[in-house]
């Protein structure tokens, strides 16, 4: 099942894809169940809006073995998380901002999970109980501030500008994620072509290690890394994650000043 | 002015501390504007809480150059950011629960800035004008696990269990946040004694730094950093964390599984 945010005539609503023409309206919030309207929504009406609005977004980082040998890390024995702020959360077909001094922006192309239930020391295997579902994700990131930030063992301001996590376009239910074709593409050209059966800690993994930790919020995102591929963006770029069962989250570049 | 937020009666209150016998109620929240209900309650009957809920917290490493002497790390030329998730965060007199597997979690007292309107692109020269106020609060640190993630760059975990981020006791109005003295005690013994004057980067350059890279909200709170004199805390310590016209933040520490 494929659940929408979406706006229509000045109003947010939810509902479920019902195919090409229509979604089906929900009444409320995605996060308290499903209930059904009634109402019928022509989808070409509708802008389709990132799934939750102002999440807390976890990222992790060399999460693949292939991206980790790509950028000259060793593989790492634990997740290796850090937090992108709300704000620099944006939609489907929204502008991503190049900052004036952007020297080296880099796309990132990422399996992300949507928390549907509070998890507080929750085991492995039931882990998935508590994923609402799955949309895609871009993390990107400013490559200098990145190293100059990281240098001294923390990562906020290079992952951390607004727009810099786009997400979406729907929130995918009943997925498995340990096998799902991730792909990205800058103006129509593959640069990534991963696996999410090459994730280093797998989806159950993560969300049980970080319960263990915190607690988990419904509406929660994590973004669980990047497969091999990663390079930079430049203004008028259209980049589009594709992922296997969830669809295609398509954004373009833009200079600062001239959003969307 | 000191700003509390409090519990009485099973309802959740804004107030301003008259004396040590009454809060002066206010109708609402603290961040549309400060009205007085004209109803006082004793202080004595109200529990402080934290002054927000849920906040978005960035913390700062490496902001004095004495606590980057004694941790063996060079002085920044960049503020060094991260996230604390908004779960870690706990009030007065709560309880900071020593995780099972802890080896060496350290208190860090730190003069924490608390954002009051929207900031974007905002000048230093101008940047104090989006401050509410100003709280005591405690980043608590799991050394290890710290260690182990900065290995890699990033950092979330080792400073975000719940309850690592006590908060509190008063938002206070009207000081200047550039030359008070802070002090953190554990069980009464004087660890911190530090004048964030002595911060490497100010109050307004941080705002100003945020801002310009993404959107501050109303509630955000900046942990500033922490001097020198950081050490362990072990179960059953009482860790005081107290900033010149501010107050005294105080929490104790447990076991897990004794949680208040």
């Amino acid at each position: 099942m494929h659940i929408v945010r979406y706006a229509l005539h000045n109003q947010i609503y939810y509902g479920i894809v019902e195919d090409d023409r229509y979604i089906a309206r929900l009444e409320g919030g995605v996060l308290d169940g499903l209930r059904r309207s009634g109402v019928r929504d022509p989808r070409e009406a509708a802008r389709i809006l990132t799934p939750l609005p102002m999440p807390r977004v976890f990222g992790l980082g060399y999460n693949y073995r292939a991206h980790s040998q790509e950028v000259g890390k060793k593989v790492p024995e634990l997740p290796i998380l850090f937090m992108k702020p709300s704000t620099a959360v944006i939609g489907p077909e929204e502008a991503i901002v190049y900052p004036p001094w952007g020297e080296n922006i880099h796309f990132e192309g990422e399996l992300t999970v949507i928390i549907g239930k509070q998890a507080r020391n929750v085991a492995e295997s039931e882990a998935l109980d508590y994923v609402l579902g799955y949309t895609c994700g871009n993390d990107l990131s400013d490559r200098v501030l990145q190293r100059r930030e990281s240098e001294f063992g923390c990562l906020l301001v290079g992952k951390g500008y607004d727009t810099f996590a786009p997400l979406g376009p729907v929130i995918a239910t009943g997925l498995d994620p340990s096998g799902l074709r991730i792909q990205t593409r800058v103006n129509g050209v593959v640069r990534q072509d991963g696996d999410t059966a090459d994730l280093l800690f797998s989806v159950p993994y993560l969300i049980a290690y970080l319960s263990r930790h915190m607690t988990l919020l419904p509406g929660d995102m994590i973004m669980t890394g990047t497969p091999a591929g990663v390079g930079p963006v430049q203004v008028g770029d259209s980049i589009e994650v594709e992922i296997d069962g969830i669809g295609i989250l398509r954004n373009h570049v833009v200079a600062a000043g001239f959003r969307n």
